[in-house]
């Protein structure tokens, strides 16, 4: 397979942006990708989406050919993917494979969702369904329940403290208020965190990501052709992508995903680096305990170690391996569709050296990108053109 | 690009399977289509599904991961693709790619959709939005009025007859009376089509497909490893996908899709044969009009002759170029996250010989996928291998 290069990327801000249509968004970013690229849409040969539950959220399916339409794009191909909270990874992957092979040369992605104009608790029932409905939505466990019977479980089997979880939020929270596209811009302290309204013990209000609407695009591009467009190219070099058990009650372990593992070890061995390689990281820590379970699952530190990784600052922006400099989806916010592509959008501006909280000399970066309670991940590993 | 068979096909049943869910649906096609190919699971290399609406209709989503888990997949990538009516072409048009590139050896591909737990107006609002809420759906337009618009101008514009319209009905059904795994086995006449319960001006209740549960699946395989399985591979040949306008009021035409005409343009050029070289077509019969305007997009007949094409019988079974002869939509039934598969189960069993309404000696089939009002369609051209 050939290189691949990403030439162009695009966002709107996360938040609640309510005047703006799921259509808009899309066409924002991806305009904004193009423009970024300096690809003319003609040039672009295929266009993938990412989007989890328009249907259910604003009653809007289809949104591919949607989209391309009104982006002026004509008779290319246009592929819509879903895949949980992933939906955005795996359309990357798409896009990727598809250029490493040969079939196009430029391809747009995109990732889009809007959620704020739905009510909580009708958000709250569409994810679910990314979860097994006949074996756990049915019984009541929803996300944040999922997410809190690992973050029990790794206190348990770990001696991961309650601190140490809300340390999560704390660096997330202080990490976005300084990235103009976040959803929040305000730190919070760990007796806040702690402090804040329960969800779904141990999880409070400051554990959980936000409901968000957002879109990020990229242009992707033949590693080859990449100088005709723009001279500071990131190249795609590891693309990892992996089923897991898609019920709680089958994984092996409450305390790790085996599709976090597989695709993080899938994405490194194309890569052809180690995990002390990667300057920076952008994680899927739709809780704070995902967080520190990604990180073991991903290689960064031995199992058990996450908690103690944040406590010691390891994973700070000044730290041995940045997490979520971006603020995450925590606080950077979570428009599920779209989450995948706003990771790279984060780790692309590191690897130009642009970023709001900038890694210096950030050469290697890693996106991971989580579907379900471990369903599906991605991993996309970057790196800046030497 | 290296040569893609398919080396083994399943279905289930088309029509109300009340006491099946979704995932049992599906994981029944997708064991067929193993069992028939000879592969065990282990060897599928990912694993792909079309499906439009199971969130709406079911409430369930993120269906790649679910059913690859039921089936005992592992590790493997699993991807949905969504496109409304054409979902599942476009699946297959993924699994095809990623095999003819090199990335995988063998894929398991499947569509799904189960509708008939929801009721009809439910089902109707979950179709609706496939077409675009903004300019069309809140404006009241549904799919059979769409359809109805394109047969009042199809009409208007070539003088194509009620009774025209009506006879592509009558074919079909007379075809799926023989056909196992279609919903409907009961001949209409054309007095029973145009006196049936009128849905939308002129279109009646037997112009109109079903509400439909099912699921069909493929395997495929690197056409150089297919003897490892089968001694009846059937190719892929050519494979077009094409976007076309998301509503109405952007057609140039009412009476013609673009997406369909590209479509076929490209999977045409890739097989380096001729319209008249295909000797069966499975095509996108949602409406009885479609099956006119199709017949005409596609290339089999000039613009304006589809209604007399069905009159004077060159589109039966025994004609010169036999059009659903498995009952089509209208009368097999339309799973719509199914349907595109259903389509190539359908002339993988014409170019195997052991069609119910076996054309003799086919050496070449067609399948056509539309989804939306002609946002988006792909086109296969399956070939028997000589």
């Amino acid at each position: 397979m050939r290189g691949v290069s990403i030439i162009g990327i695009g966002s709107t801000p996360f938040g609640r942006l309510t005047e703006i249509s799921i259509r808009e968004l899309a066409v924002r970013a991806c305009r904004a990708a193009l423009a970024d690229a300096n690809v003319p849409r003609e040039l672009a040969q295929a266009f993938y989406l990412g989007n989890y539950a328009a249907d259910v959220l604003v009653g809007q399916n289809t949104l591919a050919p949607l989209i391309a339409n009104a982006l002026g794009l004509r008779r290319i191909p246009c592929t819509k993917i879903e895949g949980a909270c992933a939906s955005a990874g795996i359309a990357l992957r798409h896009g990727y494979l598809l250029v490493a092979t040969g079939v196009y040369d430029v391809v747009l992605v995109a990732g889009v969702e809007k959620m704020t104009s739905a009510s909580t608790p009708e958000v709250t029932a569409a994810l679910a369904a990314a979860a097994d409905l006949e074996t756990e939505v049915r019984a009541g466990l929803t996300f944040p329940g999922a997410f809190a019977l690992v973050a029990r479980r790794h206190m348990h089997d770990y001696g991961t403290t309650r601190e140490q979880i809300a340390l999560v939020s704390v660096k997330n929270h202080h990490n976005s208020v300084r990235n103009d596209v976040a959803q929040f811009k305000k730190e919070v302290s760990v007796a806040e965190v702690v402090g804040s309204r329960l969800v779904a013990d141990p999880l409070r209000l400051y554990d959980c990501c936000p409901i968000s609407d957002g879109a990020a695009a990229v242009v992707l591009c033949a590693a080859d052709r990449a100088h005709e467009f723009t001279d500071r190219p990131v190249d795609i070099v590891g693309s990892g992508h992996a089923l897991g058990a898609a019920a709680m009650c089958a994984l092996d372990d409450l305390t790790s995903f085996g599709a976090t593992r597989d695709a993080a070890d899938e994405a490194f061995a194309q890569a052809g680096i180690e995990r002390a390689d990667v300057d920076v990281v952008e994680l899927h820590d739709c809780f704070s305990i995902a967080e520190i379970v990604d990180s073991e699952d991903l290689g960064f530190f031995a199992k058990g170690q996450g908690g103690r990784a944040v406590a010691e600052g390891w994973t700070a922006t000044g730290g041995r391996i940045p997490v979520n400099p971006s603020g995450g989806l925590l606080s950077k916010g979570h428009p599920v569709g779209a989450t995948g592509l706003g990771q790279v959008y984060e780790v692309v501006r590191q690897l130009r050296g642009e970023h709001p909280n900038q890694v210096p000399d950030a050469q290697f970066g890693l996106a991971h990108n989580l579907g379900g309670t471990g369903a599906v991940a991605t991993v996309h590993i970057l790196r800046r053109r030497p």
